[in-house]
């Protein structure tokens, strides 16, 4: 079973979930219409479903190789690559100055989903490259960017994030890399990053590395951080490449999952150091960073909602094919396993959970399109600052969702589901990196409720809030029992969601910040749970209103069904969930006794 | 960062949990003494940790092989396990008629676990040989149990299950080896069976085969399925042994975890039929199954607690090396992670959550002992039939939490954690296999609701919730503020079960199968929620009593902390699970439109 890319879900989750059906009628995407819109996600997913997807298995099973420092992808991957980045899916988001298409991030979000459900470990480094494009552009200067930008764009070079050394993981403060400033306005960068995703691959001539170090000169602490530009080759001034610059790759790392995408360890200045550019201003490094961590934050959200819908697929397409046992009401004889209502409930978990981190990814793409687009200034600031509460959610409950879909998609196919043959074990394995990697699901949280939730001293979260709410009000307002529990189980999970967010912005206010922090994680996923639920009942209603008005595709019955199941099976956490960030910090309570045997 | 048998926290879950103390007063366990139980104990533990351990992960990166039809384990471990025999560890709960050593199943349930923490790959073995030997023990022949279980029991052979064929695997109606009788006595058994556990290896010099099949005349479905043992060699008159059977392994599976547990296709009859001997009555194959099956059942699920607290251990000893950041309260520097809140959070989650599924196995496993033990007809009676109500409980909540915590323990490492060399990651690959062997946890949960809910017309469900009951009872007349919420969120999940079993038992009673069958999977993830809260609540209970008396152990406050963490974070989920559950099988409708797309 290979992957098809769901057009169909995402173009309706687009328009009806993440609102860019209005968002176009207002004229926000200027000339890009849904039409438009429709035949880049057919391209995309023509794509990924017959280039990409069929390298997935075998390059989880070659994996990146290394041999004298140089770093080999599957056979296959840079013929795919190449292919991908001269169709122009490379360019998409990018600023059209440099060569992009400059489309949103809602058209980014859905293609990044699809990339990734086809090969996560393939689509990791574009992954990568889009957040250098994006620093880059944001920060460095005319001469950088001319130089870099327009390789970048087209994919004809691709990018890299250096952040992490061995003593430097979630806490930046311990950076330790240096660079001394050369006198002709370059830098010398010695020093050792790990974890370097695609830090040494075969997939392009050059790789340009984003670099955190520190001048010699630099305050202690992430205050003291610079960000610079360092390139496997120098370029020379009419644009060739010039001399091997002082860096290697000095291994890569023997991981659980994502086998192909080459994590390294790098070295710097070997021989006297790097040379290496200033991104933005000295010392300020770490907020060149911030700038485009939103947006890799949110697409590796969209990895988790990828693998999820993948691991999906892999396990409907199984258990209809697999037959054991007579399910109830069925006729003599084996049954397909899907028929059997545990099956059922696996499979209906596994679309409704990726249905809801697929919403709420893509209205954080949308919001971050509105911050960007809306004309008043008012409407940008606000919309700016949604996206930034929405971003560590969709972060972390997407991955969340990936590993624990992908895992329910190994149980779908019983003992099949163990033996990597199947592929459903592969997802699992990839899926697990996402809740880790840009900030590990931890560090959301604690992002979420120490600096989203303060965001306009709470009136962004209370709009979210409020927005859901509408929800809920519609769906009692349609008055069809089709809905069941919809409406009273969404309104439950917005209450706990309310009630949890006062405690917090009280303790918060009152420098009660251990009660934050004890229990930012389970806040995040009630925050996850009422969105989720949220998203599925908006795609219902407009799959109702469709209805209403003759439309008979089957599929907007089982959107209705699928908002039911989550109200009845998924919200119903929310109240659970309330009552642990309300216990506090508390319940940590004489935790180094429990945890001292 | 290797493996520590923790034999106090087993051994207090043991004598206040599973109420090992008690039934010893009552000399339900004849000579074993609390002192004997603790020195078997710290024997096995230091098996377990000096000699098992070290052998786990080069097990994992070795994993078994094969060649020419020779499985191969891993270098080492024929001397440890041929040790391991020798020292008399198999022999330990066998009957002592056949040179067992007779121990009760609450001391083979810790073992068990040490085994299986110390290397889940390794102790698979003996656990299937465990299963063999007691089927042969209570259904095979006067001359069979002479020839095969002083030998088995010794561990100098090893027993397998061959249960599974590529078309039956959850549904063993579909069972197609066929058994024709020789003549003589014997059988001849031609077929093929997949997923056979240590079906092959090299750690015996003869290897006994349990398997299904069917004689030529059988019904169709699983009333014409029997039982046949069948050795690798045959063995002579005076217990030499002799021509080589006719059976063979034909491959092994490439699997995500439990590398060096060998999973083999056997294949039966290539040259006219192996030789097998009738284990029970003809056609009543299954019956003899099942007898074992609820301690194989148990033993699964010990196998998850076993991997969880394998993978707490692990992450726990890494979150106090590693510093980042500074914790709240902390002075000036890095802190070790497991300061952190979050972190905390998790490594409480984990310990909470191994902890509450050890007291629901131990409860199992002594349920089962007094079933076997207890003086009065009836009080067996009614032991037994709390054993079997336990036993899915024990098998499916264990193993899900088994995935859950050693997912936990890889978050805990962060990005380290993906890094298989590190170690967390092989724990979550190995813990994968367990919820779906031995019956997918989906079955386990039909199980509980369709033949165990009924059990006595639902006395034997009611008296296990009287039971819970009483423990909230007595945390409340404990009248101590030290317990926080316990009393109230454990009463709460015992109401909330408390529903769920009467919508279940009126669902069953009307007939409307489809509300039970759809409802399983939560229903038993609330059993386990509430039954283990009741169980931490017991070892606080405990706890508390023992500081009045005066010890001043600091392990008391955490037991007391455990269980109020418990109580805050996870039985807070009971009353979502019980919408979950309520919401019965109107929560499938139009399920299949929702899953066309």
């Amino acid at each position: 079973m290979s992957y098809r890319a769901p057009v169909a879900d995402m173009a309706f989750t687009l328009k009806h979930v993440a609102g860019v059906d209005q968002a176009m009628a207002e004229g926000l995407y200027g000339e890009l219409s849904v039409d438009l819109l429709e035949t880049i996600l057919e391209e995309a997913g023509k794509f990924a479903n017959e280039r990409i997807a069929p390298l997935n298995r075998m390059g989880d099973e070659t994996g990146a190789t290394i041999v004298d420092g140089k770093v080999a992808t599957p056979p296959g991957w840079k013929e795919v690559y190449t292919a991908w980045a001269e169709a122009g899916w490379n360019a998409l988001p990018c600023d059209p100055e440099w060569g992009g298409q400059g489309l949103p991030s809602v058209v980014q979000s859905a293609c990044v989903e699809m990339w990734n459900a086809s090969s996560m470990a393939f689509a990791l480094g574009p992954l990568l490259t889009a957040g250098a494009v994006e620093a880059i552009t944001a920060h460095a200067s005319r001469e950088l960017k001319e130089t870099y930008l327009p390789k970048l764009v087209a994919g004809e070079w691709m990018g890299t994030m250096n952040l992490t050394e061995p003593q430097a993981g979630s806490d930046l403060n311990a950076v330790r890399t240096r660079a001394e400033p050369a006198g002709d306005g370059s830098y010398r960068i010695t020093g050792q990053k790990i974890f370097i995703t695609y830090g040494e691959h075969d997939l392009t001539e050059n790789i340009v590395h984003l670099v955190l170090a520190r001048l010699p000169d630099a305050p202690a602490g992430t205050r003291g951080i610079s960000l610079f530009l360092v390139p496997k080759f120098l370029v020379n001034p009419d644009g060739t490449l010039g001399a091997r610059n002082d860096l290697r790759c000095h291994s890569i790392e023997h991981k659980m999952g994502i086998h192909a995408s080459p994590t390294c360890t790098m070295v710097y200045g070997d021989h006297g150091g790097a040379i290496g550019y200033l991104v933005g201003e000295e010392n300020r490094g770490l907020n060149c960073m911030f700038t485009m961590m939103n947006n890799a934050r949110l697409a590796v959200g969209v990895q988790g909602v990828a693998i999820a819908e993948r691991a999906y697929q892999h396990a409907l397409h199984y258990a209809r094919e697999r037959r054991q046992g007579r399910a109830p009401g069925a006729a003599d004889g084996m049954s397909p396993i899907a028929d059997h209502p545990d099956v059922q409930r696996m499979l209906m978990t596994m679309k409704a959970q990726t249905q809801a981190a697929r919403g709420i990814c893509y209205m954080t793409a949308a919001a971050l399109d509105r911050g960007h687009l809306a004309k008043d200034a008012e409407e940008r600031r606000r919309s700016h600052e949604m996206a930034s509460l929405l971003t560590p959610v969709a972060k972390a409950y997407s991955t969340d969702i990936g590993c624990e879909v992908a895992s329910l998609g190994v149980q779908v196919h019983g003992g099949m589901g163990f033996i990597e043959e199947t592929g459903a074990a592969q997802f699992m394995r990839d899926a697990r990196i996402a809740p880790i990697y840009e900030g590990t699901n931890g560090i959301q949280a604690i992002d979420l409720v120490m600096r989203k939730l303060p965001l306009s001293g709470g009136e962004t979260v209370r709009a979210a809030l409020a927005e859901m709410r509408k929800v809920a009000t519609r769906v009692t307002q349609a008055n069809d029992p089709v809905f069941g529990n919809t409406a009273a189980r969404l309104r439950g999970a917005v209450d706990s969601l309310d009630r949890a967010t006062s405690y917090l912005l009280k303790a918060l206010a009152g420098n009660a910040q251990q009660d934050a922090l004890a229990a930012a994680t389970p806040y995040l996923r009630l925050f996850g749970v009422a969105q989720g639920a949220a998203a599925l009942a908006r795609a219902a209603l407009a799959a109702h209103e469709a209805r209403r008005q003759g439309d008979g595709d089957p599929a907007h019955a089982g959107r209705i069904a699928l908002a039911r199941f989550f109200a009845d099976n998924i919200a119903t956490a929310a109240e659970g969930l309330e009552q642990a960030v309300t216990a506090g910090a508390a319940t940590l309570d004489d935790a180094e006794l429990a945890l001292a045997s």
